[in-house]
């Protein structure tokens, strides 16, 4: 079968090289023609446009975006259409919001362009020697293309979640989730490395995945963070996100889901990229007024 | 090597049929004489009381306890005071607060009594057939028992964490950060529960131990609970607790350590055991009172 392949970043790249060693002809496409030229060393065809690219496939075209959510998405799709036909295929394969796919698979389905909207998670080993990836859209079209997420997924690691939306909607709760298990597993660290006891860090996490409850991912990557800096000097505590976990708390506000450990995993990622608050400033300044509490001068 | 073992509750009855089919000779005790009698249905020694035990036990005594943390904990040590010798050795294999294990660890240590303070996870399934144990306590008593924690654990699952109250600190945060998945987790599948899909529990908790950043042991006991009820229907979500969670979140204030999602997960726990909440009560009247928002009525 084959693939025409829309974005060549770190998962994109990873992903090509994927599918091209499960057997599919992967055309490749990137705005960044030094992407385009890499790929292209790793035997996997290319091409130079969207027109170029649609022009090489043959038959109900298949075409897998790997760009940044949001209007990237919009944009690349709207480029798309006039080159496609009828039951042509389009998975979006990024962290696109699920709302935003409901919308794209309405409006394709409008010009008679099939979608899928994929869920893929793992991260970038993932996407090269396995993924998870989570698929909402219409049954006959997740069957036409069952085998591509069948065989550049780990075994058992796809699934059809159900109606369009709900693949991007299971990986958006999915890195909520993730928010929640990584502050979770950093605030415990933090009450290590602040106690009066002396706790390696590396080896513990070690420990931790042998045998003990909180075993898994996050863990063994935790242990390897450790293991490459073992009081993780080199880098800084800002966290920065890519809209999953913001996107899972307004869905649970919107529905008037408490989700707690969420939403704080959220503003511990804003108050990270803070270097002072304008709330403490807040606070100090009462403080002051009321009780004469000394405050820190700038 | 001899280990004299009190306590046959659910991990301590798994823990005497580890140590026995490792080799090590048993001696069993518990103030059930039900589980006395059931260990020894498995060709266990067992003790009619701690005297009977420490007299079975030659040479440099060694004591596991897995009893209830708190006063239980001191109970036995002070019992065991006067059946024990310069040098013997405690072990304290239960989840107590790291501080009641600082301070047992100088009282034994005035009597000339060994302590090591041992976390035990992995759960009663750990406990049977390899668990995770981190150990705190005197170097020289940790090599001279170490054979234990090795061969009881999973293959490097076990580790000495340093001086004493080390282990115990590390089995307590090992829980904190354990809440703080757990209640992610659940919060997630509260999205997936309310949303417009119709996500199948069971299916996602599968798909997300394939591939997935997620993946892990605590989704793989939240896959096997959807399969033994997909929707839950047979339990209240009410969640009890025994403790680590609260400790290390009141040992994260006293080091004035900002740990919200941990501490959000201990409070959603006490707020799942009220049927209803006054504060619940003093908002709804608030309401009523400055903007004339209906309330419930009893």
């Amino acid at each position: 079968m084959q693939i025409g392949l829309v974005g060549l970043g770190k998962m994109g790249f990873n992903l090509a090289l994927n599918l091209h060693r499960n057997g599919f002809e992967v055309i490749a496409n990137d705005v960044n023609p030094d992407f385009v030229t890499q790929i292209a060393q790793n035997g996997i065809s290319t091409a130079s446009s969207l027109e170029d690219l649609t022009k090489q496939l043959v038959g109900r075209k298949v075409i897998w975006l790997m760009v940044p959510a949001g209007e990237i998405v919009d944009a690349v799709i709207e480029q798309l259409i006039p080159l496609l036909n009828p039951s042509d295929i389009i998975i979006d394969g990024g962290n696109s919001f699920f709302k935003d796919s409901l919308r794209r698979y309405t409006h394709l389905k409008d010009k008679g362009i099939d979608f899928l909207d994929c869920g893929t998670s793992g991260g970038t080993s993932g996407a090269l020697q396995g993924a998870c990836t989570m698929i909402g859209g219409d049954t006959d079209v997740f069957k036409y293309v069952e085998e591509v997420f069948q065989k550049i997924s780990i075994q058992n690691g796809y699934l059809h979640t159900g109606r369009a939306g709900s693949g991007h909607f299971t990986k958006m709760v999915h890195n909520g989730i993730e928010y929640g298990m990584m502050q979770a597993i950093a605030e415990g660290f933090e009450v290590f490395e602040r106690s009066q006891f002396d706790i390696d860090f590396q080896k513990t996490a070690e420990l931790f995945n042998h045998g003990s409850v909180v075993r898994g991912w996050l863990m063994e990557l935790t242990a390897n963070a450790f293991a490459k800096d073992p009081q993780l000097d080199a880098i800084k505590g800002v966290m920065h996100s890519s809209g999953e976990g913001k996107w899972t708390l307004e869905t649970a506000l919107d529905m008037g889901v408490p989700t707690p450990v969420i939403a704080l995993s959220v503003m511990m990622r804003y108050r990270s990229q803070m270097e002072d608050t304008f709330s403490g400033k807040v606070v100090a300044a009462l403080r002051n007024e009321f009780g004469g509490h000394a405050v820190e001068k700038k």
